[in-house]
């Protein structure tokens, strides 16, 4: 449609997604950096616990080196994975109207697949999220100087331990259960005969997002959004961060393709109707 | 209804099913054994630690194991009950259209008797939701292979201390407030007449599912879905986990027919019409 | 109204407080009591432990008695306050077409003095509710013989350091907010009027429970549900639980009515019609 | 509008403001002070401890005293991030349809900003806040004596560590959330188009506060509300409080005006209409 860029609500939609991830990557990647701070006078672990930290998740080991003496004084993973989904719950439901409230490219992949998003839309949304997630972590680093390159910035990475197989299938998943849940929810035929479907939408996404956190934060840190693990990267610059950054745009976009697959020709029988050999009455 | 073995909408309802339980599994047994692979380097407590672990709740040991240095670095008991009532709630939600959303056979069993679900469905929906267990247990025994052993595989057991009578109360108590929560949510009679009652739905169905197990895990682990539990059980195979299988078919069943009968004989009056003795302008 | 004695929907309201109230006690005291048995055996404090639980919130009390070597094993402050909110959401859901979903004294006592509920009515409601609370217990404290008696059964009581004024106003307050809540969730004018009345009610009931709790824990343990103090002194039968027994009474009543009066004269205008005396065009 | 000093509605809403900001100040600041004074007597860290509380964030500081030796026995700061979202939640939806659920200075002045409240109106609004707040940190103060003091009282301040800009800036982006979620929530051209936004308003909200909180506490103990800094600190009266006050108030007043200009310019397309030299269809 290239008629599209001619249009205002275009670009509002546009700005809408830039600001969105902007703040959501400066909510969560706070609230992972913030608490290492506060506590880092406290350390006792030294250098045993600064070892420690680049073994487990980055996020985590926030979490640990903090608790070394104060042991339940940050929010543990439950409040990052309540950060990520709540601010997921929050700012679909504020941007839902502007630009659909995607704030994550492989939603806006799975969207663009299922041919709901041109393919112009789909390319500036994936800019402009990963623009905003670029400003929302440099927004944190700001803020909290001495401590970001420390506790390792929010970055995703794949753990020790953990296969590129698992970190892969991990995201694969992951991204699976959001992008299936976004479809559910803005499926106009359920619109229309469930209808708890479009008043509760922006709520299942964001406790999909919680849900995925609190299963995968071991395995990768949970990515399951390109952009945040883009965004978090650039800021960030640690090599590990860049070797395993391809397999959180891979995985999600992976994940986005199936759900979308799932949805329309599982659910939505397009399959029965474009093979017209199967008795339906769906 | 043998008709409806022909169509489409049937077997798409079937492998709902199936995809939805076994990402529940996925998320929930992952969030249960994640936590623990983490922090198996830095356990101090060793053997009498190991002892321990195969006194209390498989689940909660989990966290025990993890924490014997680092207290604070798991979801804790909190994070598994949200893990389970949080999935409930998505799951719910999407597949609500499709298939009803039961994703655990004491719900298809409940809404049978209520004679929601004919038998065919409801026995092929059981069949699609323990291959869905088994297959989400098996993929996350796949992720998570060293630790998903040692730490119990998720698996229900009946814990020391309890007796079978317990475990079987607890599971049939459960279990009626799970089903009774449905019966309340999918009311026709209630969604004409309470404006929050389809709106909400799946909230309540996820919050029952939370409560039950916030209080119950040190119990049994918390079944009230046999095939979690049989699922769990298959991909784990320890002896324990199927000596006590019994309880978590048989205390689920008893407490959704409870609740079938409580929703359709005393809150739905129907007893009293059955009766037709008793001045009823209900 | 003695014609609604005759009615079968008035005896079936008054079964579905009962059981409401038993479930509410059920999952709550479990959850309280629950989490000391298991981890009894590692208590390493000793008499010293023994004694502190004495002196705090009986609640708490149990998380710290458990928490002695394995400090995160628990749920928590959280986790009790979530227990609490979260089964008010469900069992308002689920009863509020059945009998308006009480569930507490306080409130069935706020809606008589607003004349929405029968005199009848309301004291046989509060009967069941006491009923349905001893009920509760009494199934917790079969569940879990040995630590129900060790851990406080979960009853209520002024804890040390707090004079009886402080712990009738925290009981007033609280139960004003909760009371306030449920005026504002179920009035018919703001109904047509504000489209998130309706459909959202049963929530805010319960966010409220459970922001009450987190609050107001370490000073009485939380009553503002007179059937809850009383099932659970009932049951634990401590001298203690007996001795405050009437601030569990008298603080819910008195903030049920200054509820009642804020919300039907203040914000209702129902003082500026009586007194006929002031420009009014609300 | 002088009129509507005449009615009163008027009267009604800034009574309803008052008591619904009292209510958000008692529950928040008990609970952020009430588990501090539980655990004073075990206190191991002593002067160390106490001097460790002056450096990090008060409202943490409060539970890393307590958990000097009873380590989870608060509610942690996600317990405090809850009972600020969730009360703004049940307090939005309460007053909402009385005086708009403002409970925030910061919010009413952006809605005088976008001309949806009159001068006179959002004066009044505003000296009913600040009233509220200083009533209901009052309560606290009276209901905790010795311990309110000593934990800091719930005041906030900038942490040791944080430039004043950096505070400056936590509080504008912070308030840029709350009060673009209000815009969103309250915005009546969605409220036709988005089915979702009516129903669900106070949710937004309340969580927006919830994910803020959880993000900047450990910067500020996170303000965006003039009236809980300022109520706080005038019953608190530490010279502390009093010199980084202005923070607290130019903050969010600042967050709030970049909000009401977002809303309305960028997203509502009012630049467009005023500079009317943009192809615009939106």
């Amino acid at each position: 449609d290239p008629e599209e860029l001619g249009k205002w609500s275009f670009y509002r939609a546009i700005i809408a997604e830039f600001i969105a991830t902007l703040l959501f990557l400066y909510i969560t990647v706070l609230t992972v950096i913030g608490y290492n701070s506060q506590n880092s006078t406290d350390q006792c672990g030294g250098v045993a616990t600064l070892l420690f930290l680049y073994i487990t998740v980055l996020t985590v080991i926030g979490y640990n080196s903090q608790n070394s003496t104060d042991q339940c004084g940050g929010v543990g993973i439950l409040g990052i994975a309540w950060a990520f989904g709540g601010m997921i719950f929050v700012l679909v439901y504020c941007t839902a109207g502007i630009s659909g409230g995607h704030i994550n490219p492989a939603v806006t992949f799975g969207l663009f697949l299922a041919r709901k998003v041109s393919l112009v839309r789909a390319i500036m949304y994936i800019v402009a999220q990963c623009l905003g997630a670029i400003c929302g972590c440099g927004l944190v680093k700001s803020f909290q100087k001495a401590y970001y390159v420390q506790y390792g910035g929010g970055a995703n990475k794949l753990n020790d331990g953990y296969s590129t197989g698992t970190g892969l299938g991990a995201e694969i998943i992951g991204t699976f259960i959001l992008v299936y849940t976004v479809f559910a929810a803005t499926d106009p035929k359920r619109n229309a005969r469930d209808s708890h479907v479009p008043v509760l939408a922006p709520l299942p996404i964001g406790f999909a997002v919680f849900m995925v956190h609190l299963a995968t934060i071991p395995v990768t840190g949970t990515g399951i959004n390109p952009a945040r693990s883009f965004g978090a990267a650039v800021i960030y610059g640690h090599h590990k961060a860049w070797n395993d950054q391809w397999i959180f745009w891979v995985g999600p976009f992976i994940g986005a393709a199936i759900a979308a697959f799932y949805h329309q020709f599982i659910l939505r029988a397009g399959a029965v109707k474009a093979l017209g050999s199967f008795r339906s009455n769906a």
